[in-house]
């Protein structure tokens, strides 16, 4: 029996470059989307399609509406997705996402006995969501060695962050090192339903200039390029 | 604008209470339940029903689907409830439930500007389970404080457990003094869709221990008896 990893999988440019560094890692991995309510649907389709095709184990997609509880322009059509850089922590902010993420990954992570959870949160070319800090990471694997049956048995699971560090570019660098298809994923927060980017909002901006730095070639399908 | 509080609501005896003590506390209830794939459905029918008569602003009730996690007997038909009292974590376990559950309330308390959550954890006469101790606690408050903009910009969301410390009858008698109908509540994990209990598994040991330790009149609906 190999080491198992769950990988939170949205079906963008970070998590898609984790799933690489965690295979590379040579866990066995089991990644998790969620259906939320989420606008951009497009990113569902495109996490299982980057998980099949990188090889995992299996790929598990749960149903959590977020809608219901409101308060973001991801999950209430009623908020528009900005175009421009936000001061402060913007719209896009889904209240608490990425604790319930990481912590449904707790409980699959725990039923597998798997040793890691790996989350592409980074804290440098990114969108000032509160829940994408070191410090925020660091409570959140805190918790976990506490919350858990495998915490109290002496087998705490990991939180992984590979990306903490790192600049969009360099992500883009190792990632494409390790051979990942960069076209397969969706970064948009409006992307239609073929996967095409709008080019225009926070997240397309920031994946846009990840490739220019990087110097590599951006596959991204955009909708009016 | 009067103080604004999510209460995490089961339907069970302990979340009933809870909510009769965040009432007289002066909070504007929001009670929230998860049907989360659970055997025992009664306590999704109970748990609305405890929350309407006692008067909250709203209650809401999130889909969550924790059967294709699986992991324990409360979700997975087949793995049996229990009737003894287990040695170490019981099978009744659902991995991560709390943390999974007060994350969503975290997001929902941000959404609604709330100030605090309530959640009925016991850490006297409770099941064994990792995430009802006091640390496990601690560590979700520090979390709350890190992963949402209301901390970050000062107006930290405070976990409270009145629950925590004190003993089933104790719990009881806090709650007949409030005028709790202790009858409208469900706490047996395997409840006919009537709402009426076992009397047979640990959750109505528990309970029905409770009553006669606080010396106060049972007025569960038993099955059999």
């Amino acid at each position: 029996m190999g080491k198992k990893a769950v990988i939170l999988a949205s079906g963008g440019l970070d998590s898609t470059t984790v799933l690489a560094m965690a295979k590379a890692e040579g866990y066995a991995c089991y990644s998790l989307s969620f259906d939320y309510g989420q606008r951009h649907r497009a990113e569902l389709v495109a996490a299982e399609r980057c998980a099949r095709g990188m090889g995992v184990v299996e790929h598990k997609q749960v149903v959590l509406d977020l809608r219901s509880i409101g308060g973001s322009a991801l999950t209430d059509s009623s908020i528009a997705v900005p175009e421009d850089a936000p001061d402060g922590i913007p719209v896009t902010y889904v209240p608490a996402r990425n604790t319930i993420f990481l912590s449904i990954a707790l409980g699959w992570a725990e039923v597998l006995d798997a040793e890691a959870i790996f989350i592409g949160v980074n804290a440098v070319d990114y969108s000032g969501y509160p829940d994408c800090r070191p410090e925020f990471i660091d409570a959140f694997a805190r918790l976990a060695r506490l919350a858990t049956k495998a915490g109290v048995e002496g087998r705490p699971i990991e939180i992984k962050t590979p990306l903490l560090h790192l600049s969009k570019a360099e992500i883009i660098q190792r990632g494409s090192a390790l051979g990942v298809d960069y076209a397969q994923s969706v970064s948009c927060y409006q992307a239609d339903a073929d996967g095409r980017a709008c080019g225009r909002c926070d997240s397309c901006r920031l994946r846009r200039k990840g490739f220019l730095d990087a110097q590599v070639a951006d596959p991204t399908r955009y909708q009016s390029l």
